[in-house]
């Protein structure tokens, strides 16, 4: 053992950093993956699969458990301001993955009430706007890997493209809704999935901007478009 | 000066803690009072105040940027085990704290596309669910000021009373769009009004629980009730 005991302890905590990045890049692909599986119960109208989707999210949120417990961990060393940093950014990503998860398991729950009904021509929309958020997530996933805030921002500017098909897809249930009363307790879960799906894109955007807050500090982003008209549809 | 140097830090990092507390307290009532002037707005039709409430927003949002702050100063003094619970919590509760004011912001700002069509009969429901959010979060914010986890645990297991509320309107809503296509559009939006308050009461609950964390650390909390059920309506 040649190691001095002021080098063991920095790589301790260099291991213990990393554990903790993998533990979210872990939970991040978890999410993604079970807003894909949701995405494929409504076209399939799978009602096993939608169970277990909605039971496999309790291991985000113990993963989310471990990365708060690691978290203070690392904090009771006594950490140095970029160290804080990572420590904070890496709080509130795993919050946002574990609220993408939520969300993913919500469309999961929402087509089983779907699969009551008979089947409805107007979910392809529906897995075109996840689709999106599932690229973002992906993305964005990387951006935080790679501590890239270039590849962040991009991220964070692909955003308006989501809320621009959710718009779409939110008028067009609309009228569904008008042309036949029957369309509207299926088109309604279908509204509030596309809300959840046009919710996970927001904490892709949010993850996004602790990626760059971790690399870049409090240095301002570039300003961006917002394009969810639906809160004031008339 | 007879205050020894140790004395001089002990003191200064409890001023730092309570001026913490006193901002998350300060950002909690902020964003009851945005909630109970949104749901004000819907009844007036006020798209003056409206607007004010949205501008609010921003304010709520910068408190929470300043909880983070003040969190980081504190975690580089390499606090305790006990200190760091009150730190995460703190963090945790902050940003609880400023979804409630986003989703008071949103309910503020459906007001004004509701007020594009003639008044309608059916907001007494949200009015009286707004003010279950509203009540649910100022006993939350009482049970943080007093660190007081019966007093937490009480308000989460409010949380069914408006999950059963929510239920009741959520089902009233969708039969007055079958009755009516003209009152789809504005249903739709009192649908998400609806949701974005029984989402409130579920922050309040969050923060309960991290009332709870505060004090007694990973000791369990009892099970509760869940009475959402519109995830599955047919």
């Amino acid at each position: 053992m040649n190691s001095q005991p002021h080098d063991h302890i920095v790589k301790s905590y260099d291991e213990e950093r990393s554990r903790l990045t993998n533990e979210i890049l872990r939970m991040g692909e978890m999410a993604a993956a079970q807003l894909e599986s949701a995405l494929d119960v409504v076209e399939r109208r799978d009602d096993k699969a939608a169970e277990r989707i909605i039971a496999n999210d309790d291991a985000i949120d113990a993963l989310e458990h471990e990365v708060s417990q690691d978290v203070m961990k690392l904090a009771l060393r006594g950490p140095m301001a970029r160290d804080l940093r990572e420590i904070l950014a890496a709080l509130r990503i795993a919050a946002d993955i574990e609220r993408v998860g939520d969300y993913a398991a919500n469309v999961a729950k929402r087509s089983t009430a779907l699969n009551l009904a008979p089947p409805l021509p107007y979910t392809r929309g529906l897995t075109v706007l996840g689709e999106l958020a599932v690229r973002q997530m992906r993305e964005v996933l990387v951006a935080f890997r790679d501590s890239d805030p270039v590849a962040a921002q991009r991220v964070r500017a692909q955003d308006a493209e989501i809320d621009t098909v959710y718009t779409g897809l939110f008028r067009e249930l609309l009228t569904y809704m008008m042309e036949d009363p029957r369309a509207i307790t299926p088109c309604t879960h279908l509204l509030f999935m596309a809300k959840n799906i046009e919710r996970i894109g927001d904490h892709a955007t949010n993850i996004a901007e602790n990626v760059w807050f971790l690399v870049k500090g409090d240095e301002p982003l570039p300003p961006r478009d917002k394009r969810d008209f639906t809160n004031t549809v008339t």
